[in-house]
C-alpha cells in the first residue's frame, strides 16, 4: 500500500511521526522547528477551534487581536515572565532587506535598517495585552475584561516534534482582568473546567484536573492549574493550563482601577491557553497500528462510503443509492464522503480511510442493492456488520454516539489502569521503568525534593489533583510528613 | 456625551480615525505600526471570516497553515516577488535574549544566538508555500491543490492607518496549483467573483471588477485581478486581489508534474487575498456623522432593545416583555442585545448604539406596554416608527433585509454618481480636484503614461474593468489610440 506505519510496540515514537505524516496531518517545513499543518490535519484543528470558541463565548468571552511583536522594554517589564521566556525568543532586529552588491539576485539584511528597539516575536501575550489593558481600565465598571485571542506564537525549541513541540504553534490565549482576587480565581477554575469538559466530551480524552507545583508554574503566575492526560506509551501530556496571575502583571504595567469605594487598586488577572499540541494528544491517545482513530465529534468526515463494483452500470446504480443515503445523513448534519475514485481498489480505499480515522465506513456492492443491505464498519473496534439500507438513517447517529462513548471509555480504563498508588521510592522507580503511567505518591511539598526526583527518574509532578483527598502520609523521597498524594509521571 | 466624532465634511480623515477608536473597533498599540483589534471590531471581522470561509469551502478549497517565517534563501528565490517586498520586511536575526550584565532586570539580545540564516517574517506566503508544494506534487493526479490560509502577515510601513495600512495585518491568502494555464486563469477569475459577491452581498459594497495595469501588478504575477470600491471622500479603495501567477513560482521552486501524457511540466499557480483592510472599506463606505452604519449581514448585534422606565416595577414589566421578544428573534437567528444598564439614560444608550452601527433599535416604555406597541428605529435612515408588538417577529426580518438592500443601493448610486467619463486631461485634473471619484478615460496602455499621470495628479489606474466595452478613443495624456477606457482615481 505504501502507507503502512510501524506498530506502537515496535517503536512508539516512530509510529507517531509516521502516522502524523502519512495521515496527512502535518509535516516538517524547511524552516527550522516550524511545521506545515496540512488540510486534513487543519480541518481537525478547525473542529477543535469551533467547539472551544463556542464554549468561550458561552462563558462570556469575546475574541480580539493583539500585535505579534512585543518591544523588548515591554517584554522585560514582568521580570519572572521575561526570565522564563528569554531563552527561547525569536528577535526582530531589522526592517528591510537590500540587494547584495556582491551577489546578483541575492538579498542581504540592510544594516541601515536596524530597529532602535528590538521586537520579540510573542512567545505569549501577557506583556502586550496588559500594556493595552492599562488604557482600557479606569474604574470597576470597566471590569471584568474577558478576552480571548486565536494566534500564532513562537518559542524557539532545539528539539521539535510535530504538534507536540514546535517553534511556531497555533493556540488560543485568554487574558482576563478582574476587580478581586476571588473573581480571578473563579475565572481560572472555570476555564480549567471548560478545558476538561472539552477534552472529555469532544476529544474523548479523560483528564486529571489539578494544580502545578511551584517549580512547574507559568512564569509570572501565582498559581497554575492544568489538565493532564495519559498517552498510550505511559507518558503524561499536559493538555491545557489556566493561570491565576494575581496582581503581578497589573503591577508590572501599572494597571489600576477605582473601586466602588473610590480606592485605587491593582487589577487581578488570569490567562489560559490550549494549543495545536492538543492535536498530538488526540492522535496519541486513541490511534492504533492501522492509523488514526478520531472521536466523531472532531472528525472532519463522519462517514465514508466505498462502492464495490465491476461494471460501469453497477457503479451508476450504487452511486444513485449513495446519493440518497448521503443526502439523508447530511441533512442530519453529518459529513459524508463518497470515495468514487476509479483509480483505486476498495481494499486500498479501506486502508486509506482507516489511516485517516474516519469513524464509520459503508461499503455497497451489487448484492447489497439486490438485498437492500449495506456493510457498516466502525473504525474504533473494527467490527463490521450488515445492516438494512433503510435503517442507516437512524442507525448511524446512534453508532457515532456509541463510538464517541466507546473511545472515551477505552481511554478511561487505560488511564485508570495506568494510575498506580505507590508508597516507596523504589517501587516508584521500578514502576516508571516497567509500566509508566501516573504514579500517585506522597511528596513533602518542597522544590528540592521535586528536583531531586526529576533528576534521578525523569519523572515530574504532573499535578496536585483538585480532588486529592486529605490523607496523612510520608514523602516517598524524604520520609517527611505529607497531607495528600500528588501525581508523578514522565511526560511529553 | 464624550463620544462625539467630527463630521465627514469637517475632516474626513479625522472622522474615520475617531470613529474607529470611539466605536471600539481598533486602536494603535505601542508597537510601531501595529494595531489592537478590539472585541467589537474583531466580532465584525469574525462575521466576514465566516462568510468568506464558507464561500471558499463551497468552491472546493481547504484551509491549512504554513510557517510564519521564510528563510532568506527561499524568500529570494522568485526574484520579482522578493524585490517587491524586500524593502518592507521584518527580519529575525537572533533566537535568544540574555540578562544585561550592566543593567539589572533588563535583557539584551544574546550575540551568541545569531541565526545562521536570517528569517523573513512573511509579508505574503508564495515562497514558503511553493517550496512545500514541491513535495506535494508529482503527478497530474495531485492537481489541483486548492488551499487557503488565515494568517497574520507583516509589511513594514512608515505611515500607517488603522485597518487601512498597518505593519501587521490579518488576512486570508489562497494558493492554488493547477495542471494548465486555463485552469489557473479560471480559478483566478472565480475567486475574483467570490470576492465581488462577498463585497456586494455581505458588505453591501458595490465593486468594479477589473485587471490591474502592468505597473500595479502583484510582484511575481502574470496578471492581477482586483475589485475596486469607492469611499465617501471620492477616493478608491482596492478591496481584494486575485493573481494569475503563471509558472513563475513553479519555476523558481522547481515544481513540476507528470502530465497525463507522461510529460514533465511546470505547475500553474494562483494566489488571492483579502485582509482586515476590508474593515476600513466597510467603515468608510457606509458610516455617517453619528457613527458606524453596518449592513445587517455583518452586524454582530442586529437589534438592540432599550427600556424606558422610571420605576423598578416598570423596568420589570418591560424586561419580561423584552425577554419574550428577544427570544423569539433569537430563534430566527438574530443577535439581540438588551441594554438594561441602570447607569446610563436612554439618550446616552441611543447615541452609543448608533455610534456602534446596530441596524435596528427598539425602545419600549410603560405606554408601549399599555398599547401593545414598540418604537422601531433603523440606523441607516434614522427613521422611527411605532409598531404593534405582535408584528415585530415578522417585521424585523423584513426590515433587516430592507436595510441591507438600502445600504447597498445608497452606496451604488453614490458610486455611479462618482464615476465620470472624461475625454481630456484638463477635465480629468479639474474633476480630481473638485469632485474625485472614478474617472473613466482612455489610456494608451504604456507604463510611462501611467507613471506620468500618477506623478502629476496622484491618480492611479485602479483597473481595466472586465466589462469595459471596446471603444476607439484617444489617450487623454498622449493622444495615442486606445481601445477601451480604464478607471483612474486617487486611492487609499
Ligand atoms: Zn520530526
Ligand atoms: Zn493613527
Amino acid at each position: 500500500m505504501g502507507k503502512e506505519i510501524p506498530s506502537r510496540s515496535e517503536d512508539y515514537s516512530l509510529w507517531y511521526n509516521e502516522l502524523v505524516k502519512k495521515a496527512d496531518l502535518a509535516e516538517h517545513s524547511d524552516v527550522r522547528g516550524c511545521m506545515v499543518i496540512k488540510p486534513y490535519g487543519y480541518s481537525i484543528w478547525e473542529k477543535m477551534q469551533q467547539a472551544l470558541d463556542k464554549m468561550f463565548k458561552d462563558t462570556g468571552h469575546s475574541n480580539a487581536y493583539f500585535p505579534l511583536f512585543v518591544p523588548k522594554s515591554l517584554f522585560e517589564a514582568e521580570e519572572k515572565n521575561a526570565e522564563g521566556f528569554a531563552k527561547e525568543c525569536a528577535i526582530v532586529t531589522h526592517y528591510r532587506l537590500k540587494t547584495d552588491p556582491n551577489n546578483k539576485g541575492k538579498l542581504i539584511v540592510d544594516p541601515e535598517a536596524r530597529l532602535e528597539e528590538e521586537l520579540v516575536v510573542r512567545p505569549t501575550s501577557e506583556a502586550i495585552i496588559w500594556n493595552t489593558y492599562k488604557k482600557w481600565i479606569q474604574s470597576y465598571r470597566d471590569l471584568p475584561i474577558l478576552v480571548n485571542q486565536w494566534a500564532n506564537v513562537v518559542r524557539w525549541e532545539m528539539r521539535t516534534r510535530l504538534f507536540l513541540r514546535t517553534a511556531e504553534f497555533l493556540w488560543q490565549e485568554g487574558h482576563t482582568a478582574h476587580a478581586t482576587a476571588d473573581d480571578a480565581v473563579r475565572e481560572t477554575v472555570q476555564m480549567l473546567d471548560v478545558y476538561a469538559d472539552f477534552a472529555e466530551n469532544f476529544m474523548a480524552l479523560p483528564v486529571v484536573k489539578g494544580r502545578k507545583s511551584e517549580g512547574e508554574r507559568f512564569p509570572g503566575a501565582i498559581d497554575t492549574y492544568c489538565i493532564e492526560a495519559m498517552m498510550q506509551d505511559g507518558k503524561a501530556l499536559q493538555a491545557g493550563t489556566s493561570h491565576f496571575l494575581g496582581q503581578n502583571f497589573a503591577k508590572a504595567f501599572n494597571v489600576q482601577f477605582t473601586s466602588k469605594e473610590g480606592k485605587l487598586e491593582h487589577v487581578w488577572g488570569t490567562s489560559w491557553g490550549v494549543s495545536t499540541r492538543l492535536m498530538g494528544a488526540l492522535i496519541m491517545a486513541h490511534s492504533d497500528d492501522d492509523g488514526l482513530v478520531l472521536p466523531p465529534k472532531l472528525a472532519p468526515i463522519h462517514v465514508v462510503i466505498v462502492p464495490i463494483f465491476k461494471t460501469e452500470e453497477e457503479f451508476k446504480k450504487i452511486t444513485d443509492k449513495v446519493t440518497e443515503i448521503s443526502s439523508a445523513l447530511r441533512k442530519q448534519g453529518y459529513a459524508v464522503k463518497y470515495d468514487s475514485r476509479d483509480t483505486h481498489k476498495p481494499g486500498f480505499k479501506f486502508a486509506e480511510w482507516e489511516l485517516k480515522g474516519v469513524p464509520v465506513r459503508l461499503a455497497i456492492g451489487p448484492r447489497d442493492l439486490e438485498n437492500g443491505t449495506v456493510e457498516v464498519a466502525r473504525r474504533d473496534t473494527k467490527e463490521k456488520k450488515v445492516m438494512k439500507m433503510d435503517e442507516i438513517n437512524t442507525a448511524i447517529p446512534a453508532l457515532l454516539d456509541d463510538i464517541q462513548n466507546n473511545i472515551y471509555q477505552k481511554a478511561l480504563s487505560y488511564r485508570n489502569n495506568m494510575t498506580t498508588e505507590v508508597n516507596s521510592y523504589d517501587e516508584m522507580k521500578k514502576l516508571l521503568d516497567e509500566k509508566g503511567g501516573f504514579i500517585s505518591a506522597h511528596w513533602d511539598g518542597t522544590m528540592e525534593t521535586e528536583a531531586a526526583i526529576k533528576e534521578e527518574t525523569k519523572a515530574t509532578i504532573r499535578c496536585i489533583p483538585l480532588d486529592a483527598k486529605e490523607e496523612e502520609g510520608k514523602c516517598i523521597y524524604t520520609g517527611k510528613l505529607s497531607k495528600r498524594r500528588v501525581l508523578f509521571a514522565r511526560a511529553y
